[in-house]
């Protein structure tokens, strides 16, 4: 449509852009209440930016809202701005002297008659009284007086002295040696604190008076803003007035009206213009293109009584000014320096540019982190750190611990829990210390478990030396991950695409789940429970040693030499052998309680599931209400610690025999015959060494995989990182640290998915409140160093807190690994779309993608990612698991098959947050097609 | 203000009222969409009461929302109204001919050259395509043709086959004999359901054609209601036909006024506008009213793009009627017939009225209930009420045995389990089919307990025969609350403000949930836990009967003859013996293990916290967006039922051997030497006959109190029960029971606040889904005597039930306890206050009388409160807890007292929901107290 002459008023006025963005304005409505014979200004509402109500009975507060107006108060305003008086830049320095000339320009111009000018500044220079909190012990002092509804808080009397303040003085200087003092009091008013410094005031008086027989309205703007007293409830300079007085009878309309402009005034474009207004007639284009603009609701449709939250997000001014502007010449330029936070511009580096080189990416890489080197530190230091290694720290040693047991296991010691957690710390400590993202968590994960299984038992079983053969297996392996970060391999990730990520990480969190469920359930199978007893026959319950019988060949337990057995068999008192002695010495246990190990079964369980609850209860406590939003969020940050504290403190209330946290005490290899360091030669045949190469390809290949998807996922757009990813920095500390763990005989390590989500979420940073009623924004994650540091270091020295950490039982941690493996399902767009399934269409949210895509497509490209996920899970039970993470490789494979069946369009909006390139040119592909335009109402 | 030239003629129009309310108006936009040289209409949006947009990727209906619109497309649809084609009262019975009319009409008025006539038409009459859905199935077949973005579901060719249909014939007879057919389609259509029978459509079609210059418009309201063939998406006959073709290059400023004056068509108060507008002038008219009334957000505090979700509740439309009418005539003339549910008109009877006639408030009572008598028989067959019985069964059967068993020690069995049972199932049973309120359930209370344990110590103690004497007692009071039921003294409830009865029900909640966690620790102590328990030294454990030192002297144990005794002692094998039977010959228990019992303590604390957080979460089931509302909805209903089966279930897998519920199984009373009958005289002295009068004073109190203050809470305001209360009658039910149970010698019962409570709950009703995007609303409880009687009737015949209700254990029903007793605190008003103590003032809910009172006020109030309860509590553990309900009275002296610290302004927010009465008042006195109109902004 063509400009409307009002926007091109506007585009003329606010066209200088060289100038400094105007100050935020803060605007008061106080109106005039009679009691008896005596008058008094009161506050009625303040915006910021949202409007706040005083709540005349409940004197309070209301919450902030958005300012619902009636479309007939915005047109009686227009009339008044037409008819009114409007005095721009005028040099006003106090209230009196603005009101002398106020109503003297009304006289000059005919509007008003000069016998009421008294008359008119006496109600004008009425004091004014403010919201304020009224402490609740007051409330007892009032009991006696009460009765009568006498709810309002009388300020002491005191005459409307004006001293006016220069802009230039700062208030918050001021001396407050009368501590009864107004300016003491705005001081005191901790409102302030939501007001930018550099803010100023515009107030809004309206109010009836009998004497006036049609309406005075004047609307000042000040030469410079300057404090005018009492007027305004914080000390903020006032820059704009308005005041409408109008004969008795019509408050109701004129509070309507005075709310309309006070809205006008926090608008961001209208503040513009009532700054840069030379004329009425700007002001009046200025409502008529904030008319064009307002969004109607029907009045049968909405209660008005309704008032409506603040949204999520509002329209930047900027998107509203391009439609005065339509090519501006400078974009960048900040309409909005209010309230916004940090600047975090997104850099998000794609591999792509960096190929082709040799070390260049690996080069870049360093060059983009070495800058954020020192902040990487300082950025550390903060309250939400402490929580997150605490977090961090009870899943890294439950993961230690689990895996080195295993790895005891299958490898029959030569790497233990004691290997497992000095590699964790070592590698941990140094990758967080120096890698491109220091958000990821180093771990042990299943396949490489799986594969040392395997070669140990090949090892094993054709007399090759396992250590030195791993070593030499580790050194090519390494050697292939610097190949692959020298030749900038890790473009590959390019073709890791949501359906990839989210169908890996699924797979990873369902394993934890998984894996936590199954330990809990194998606690009921290690202590069984006897369902059969009845309390009333406890006497029928025993388990008694019973010794073999002396005629029988008992062979003495391996290791025991026959002769002193056989010599103590006789002499043993077999009743009070436990039941492990009874065994080792070939006795049997009879009685009907030996299988039955009473309580623990219920105790674990109830430890788990009371952990896991408890953790996601807290964790939810910060959108409750009680409590103050501070509070709320340190609960919420420490859940996890708080849960663990609280079942910790059940268990050793009840004292029962869970199984406990065990970690090793004693600072040296699990195997007595080997040492720290694995010697390269020797024990095995020379080709050996060579064809090492070939196994390690295959380690290769595993750790490649498992590295890249974790930084993909870690590095997810929504993660809105600053300072950007590494994946090539990441591998050639990956390769590195094998080959060190290679040489001192460690187990391997590679980015632990949930463990890093789980980092990350314990990481992430929102807006502090800010003007009252805007919602907090997520701002990005806390990306330092510190945390991973802190918690590989405490690893490392969790041999001294063996004794503190024996107190934490097993079925709590399996509780935080239930919680972890249920929280990294969170804010995945393919876990939201599997739960589609359960929801009739009616009842689904808002997704963006659903608006765009038909459900039964959407529904399809689950249906293929669930059966990818079956698929693998199956694969990953088997000894396939070995063959996994190649797997997927086959996910991307599968991914660029669904090219062919979903159109590009739909593959836009589920696999992808819209990339900008691909949007552009659906829209032109949108165009083509042809008159679709009225389709698109909603997306522009 | 003065009544404005619009207002003025709207008043005029819509004056006759005698006139039948016009039909609901269902709106459906199309807008033409160009495929190549094809062109069709395309359904893009529908309108009941709130928008549904075709979501023109999803392929899908959005969810309902409140349309915004921009003010700018209002202006223009009044721009377009006022100089297009407005053709009232069209006698069309097809869309060609209606078409025709309209276009020559145009030409008449030179609107439009004859010349565009054919191509004009041509685009109007092309065929319509409407949203429906389209089956998931359909998708897999879409996979071979798809890749292009084609989403479309695209008809078969048909040609718009235009045969009228009259409105008198039923579309819903039609033959569906060509599965294929239009019609068919339409009738297939599950949406149909959502629209009012007698509804008609408005048909909005808007685009974009290149041979135009200027836009055409016309506005068509027909003379009757016709069905325009495939047009309308449901086979709804359309009134209204509004038109928008315009040049290329506008199609979003043409959407926008195609929703603007859909939305005013489902306006009430335009809707009748259209229906009854004489000319153009009328329909202008009644845009600018409605423009009057809109309400407008700002742009810089709202996203448009937000959809509004509907709000709990609109406006009526009778509201916005009065301010065009500021006298209507007739205030009861329905204006909103549309989707408003059964007429539930309130009747509030207060006992007031029935003062001063002797037996004058029993009689009204039985006139006012009399001619429900019928409908409380048949109301009550619904799948919900099967709910509430199996709940609030279990809820009797375990305070049956509970209180039997108390009552079974405290009167030595004098009236046991068995008494308990037989009373509660005759006296609820009765209560329930003839009481004024048949949704209060008797049951046994505390005081009463306490009462009986007295007075059978006191009879024991002086010799007097209890079970004589307590008939006595219980024939006074019978008679003493007939005496109240005669001189209605049931006027005493006037008194018992919301502060009184919030107290009690708080306090009668504390004390189910307190006694159900007390029930639960004491299985802790029941069954101890060995917390030294050591697995390994299981063969350590044991207990061991030993026969007592054989020279000591063993009494025999009572009632078994010495002699059989000793000669068995020696020949008793001590190691087979069970606890008791040990314990029972003299024996002692010697071992680690005999104090303890394993898992049961644990497994009762799962059982009992499993059923209460199960039920809390199924109960909340219904606020999910999984399933469909139906299913969610039986889910909630049957919550308590499901939990139950389920941890019974888990129970049985367990095969522990928890406590079970063990009702009697043998008709017959506890105690062997007395009768189902007591018999008068002949066993205490004559003066008791007349003492008796004195402590049976007591019990009058006692029961009225318990009695009326429980009805007072049945017939909360909120509940909105359509069939008033009977408080009289009530009590004259109790009294006669009173007099049966005293005869039979069964105890004493009166209404049970706790299961009362429950089972209303259990009874809700909820508006079924109406239009769109319209909230349910509570209708009010599903008011009959059948689930009442079923469940005593029930209770009566447990004894045969005793098999089933074996397999229930204890713990499973104190979680249900403890969730009653949660459940209830719900909607209490004191309770909320409570909590507010916990939130910041700017965290807390928008209570409305949050908006009136200040906040120390109400915390006084509420620690006033909390006071009382604390010191009531204190009695109640105390022996003075016999004289608790006269406590109550106390309570309602306190809230008189409060009258002099409270302002009445006040007292009328926080104890009441402000009564009309009071409020008008309120409302004078602040118009005296001078110009505050100002602050009453959003009151109004």
């Amino acid at each position: 449509p063509a400009v409307s002459p009002a926007a091109e008023r506007l585009r003329y006025i606010l066209g200088e852009e060289d100038e400094a963005p105007n100050p935020t304005l803060f605007t008061e409505m106080d109106t005039l209440q009679r009691d008896g014979d005596d008058m008094e200004w009161k506050e009625s509402a303040r915006w910021i930016k949202f409007e706040e109500k005083v709540e005349e009975g409940g004197e309070r507060w209301s919450k902030p809202h958005v300012s619902t107006l009636s479309l007939h108060s915005l047109f009686e305003l227009r009339t008044c701005l037409q008819t009114g008086t409007v005095l721009l830049d005028l040099d006003g320095y106090s209230l009196p002297q603005i009101i002398d000339d106020v109503i003297e320009k009304q006289i000059e111009d005919g509007l008003l008659k000069p016998e009421l000018r008294e008359k008119l500044s006496f109600v004008l220079l009425r004091k004014h009284r403010h919201q304020t909190k009224k402490p609740i012990h007051r409330s007892l002092a009032d009991i006696g007086k009460s009765v009568s509804s006498n709810t309002g808080e009388i300020l002491e009397p005191e005459a409307p002295t004006l001293v006016g303040k220069k802009k230039g003085e700062n208030p918050n200087f001021g001396n407050c040696s009368l501590p009864r003092s107004r300016l003491c009091r705005q001081l005191k008013n901790k409102f302030i604190k939501k007001i930018p410094k550099d803010a100023e005031a515009s107030n809004v008086l309206v109010g009836e008076v009998e004497f006036l027989e049609k309406p005075f309205v004047a609307f000042v703007r000040l030469l410079q803003a300057t404090m005018l007293g009492g007027v305004t409830e914080v000390p903020v300079p006032t820059r704009f007035l308005f005041i409408l007085l109008g004969p008795a009878g019509k408050a109701k309309s004129y509070n309507e009206i005075g709310r309309a402009i006070a809205t006008l005034m926090v608008d961001d474009l209208f503040s513009d213009v009532a700054y840069k207004a030379r004329d009425r007639e700007d002001l009046i284009a200025g409502i008529d293109e904030f008319l064009d603009e307002v969004i109607v609701l029907p009045p049968g449709e909405w209660d008005p009584n309704i008032r409506i939250e603040p949204p999520k997000k509002v329209p930047s001014a900027e998107k509203r000014w391009v439609g005065l502007h339509p090519c501006p010449s400078n974009p960048n330029r900040s309409r909005t320096p209010r309230f916004s936070f940090g600047g975090s511009h997104q850099v998000s580096v794609s591999p792509r540019r960096c190929l082709r080189r040799f070390c260049g990416g690996l080069y870049l890489d360093i060059k983009r982190k070495l800058p954020w080197f020192p902040s990487d530190f300082y950025e550390g230091f903060h309250i939400q750190s402490i929580s997150a290694i605490l977090f961090i720290y009870l899943g890294c040693i439950t993961n230690a611990i689990t895996f080195g047991g295993l790895l005891g296991d299958a490898t029959d010691n030569y790497q233990g829990v004691m290997e497992s957690f000095l590699g964790t710390a070592m590698a941990g400590s140094m990758f967080c210390l120096f890698a491109g993202q220091p958000l990821i968590i180093l771990s042990s994960t299943g396949p490489i478990l799986i594969f040392e299984k395997l070669l140990f038992d090949f090892s094993k079983g054709n007399g090759i030396d396992y250590m030195e053969f791993r070593l030499w297996i580790g050194l090519h392996s390494a050697l292939q991950c610097l190949i692959l970060v020298a030749t900038d391999a890790s473009f590959i990730i390019k073709y890791i695409t949501r359906f990839t990520e989210e169908g890996f990480s699924t797979l990873i969190s369902f394993i934890f789940i998984y894996d936590a469920i199954k330990k809990m359930i194998g606690a009921f199978k290690y202590y069984p429970i006897n369902s059969d007893f009845k309390p009333d026959y406890v006497t029928m319950y025993k388990c008694e040693c019973v010794a073999p019988d002396p005629g029988e060949f008992t062979p003495g337990p391996p290791g025991q030499q026959p002769g002193s057995n056989a010599l103590n068999l006789t002499a043993l008192d077999w009743t009070q052998l436990s039941k492990k002695e009874c065994l080792k010495y070939g006795g049997s246990l009879v009685g009907k309680s030996c299988k039955f190990v009473p309580d623990l079964a219920l105790m674990s369980f109830i430890l788990f599931f009371g952990t896991y609850s408890m953790t996601l209860t807290l964790k939810k406590f910060k959108f409750s209400r009680y409590f103050p939003t501070k509070l709320r969020k340190l609960i919420s940050d420490f859940s996890i610690f708080m849960s663990i504290l609280m079942f910790v403190g059940l268990d050793v209330l009840f004292g029962l025999n869970t199984p406990k946290l065990q970690v090793p005490t004693d600072f040296k290899p699990t195997r007595v015959d080997r040492g720290w360091f694995v010697f390269p030669f020797g024990k095995n045949p020379w080709w050996v060494y060579l064809a090492s190469a070939l196994p390690a390809l295959l380690v290769t290949i595993l750790i490649f995989m498992d590295q890249q998807i974790t930084a993909v996922i870690v590095n997810r757009k929504e993660h809105k990182l600053r300072k950007a990813a590494g994946y090539h920095l990441d591998l050639f500390w990956v390769g590195i640290l094998m080959a060190v763990c290679s040489f001192m005989g460690l187990p391997w390590y590679v980015a632990a998915t949930v463990i890093s989500i789980a980092h990350i979420d314990s990481l992430k940073m929102e807006t502090e409140t800010s003007a009252p009623g805007e919602q907090p924004q997520f701002l990005g994650v806390r990306e330092q160093r510190v945390t991973g540091i802190i918690v590989f270091v405490l690893t490392g020295i969790s041999v001294f807190l063996a004794p503190i950490l024996k107190y934490i039982p097993m079925p709590v941690l399996y509780g935080v690994f239930l919680y972890m493996g249920v929280a990294s399902l969170n804010g995945i767009q393919f876990w939201d779309r599997c739960k589609l399934f359960l929801m009739p269409a009616k009842h689904q949210p808002d997704y963006v993608f659903l608006r765009h895509v038909p459900l039964r497509r959407i529904h399809l490209f689950t249906l293929v990612q669930i059966i990818c996920l079956a698929v693998l899970w199956i694969l990953k039970s088997t000894v396939a698991a070995i063959i996994f993470p190649v797997m997927i490789l086959a996910l991307i494979l599968v991914r660029r098959l669904l090219d062919f069946v979903f159109s590009q369009h739909d593959l836009a909006w589920i696999d992808n947050i819209i990339p900008e390139k691909e949007k552009k040119e659906d829209d032109k592909k949108k165009k083509k097609k042809g008159n679709k335009g009225d389709s698109s109402s909603d997306e522009e």
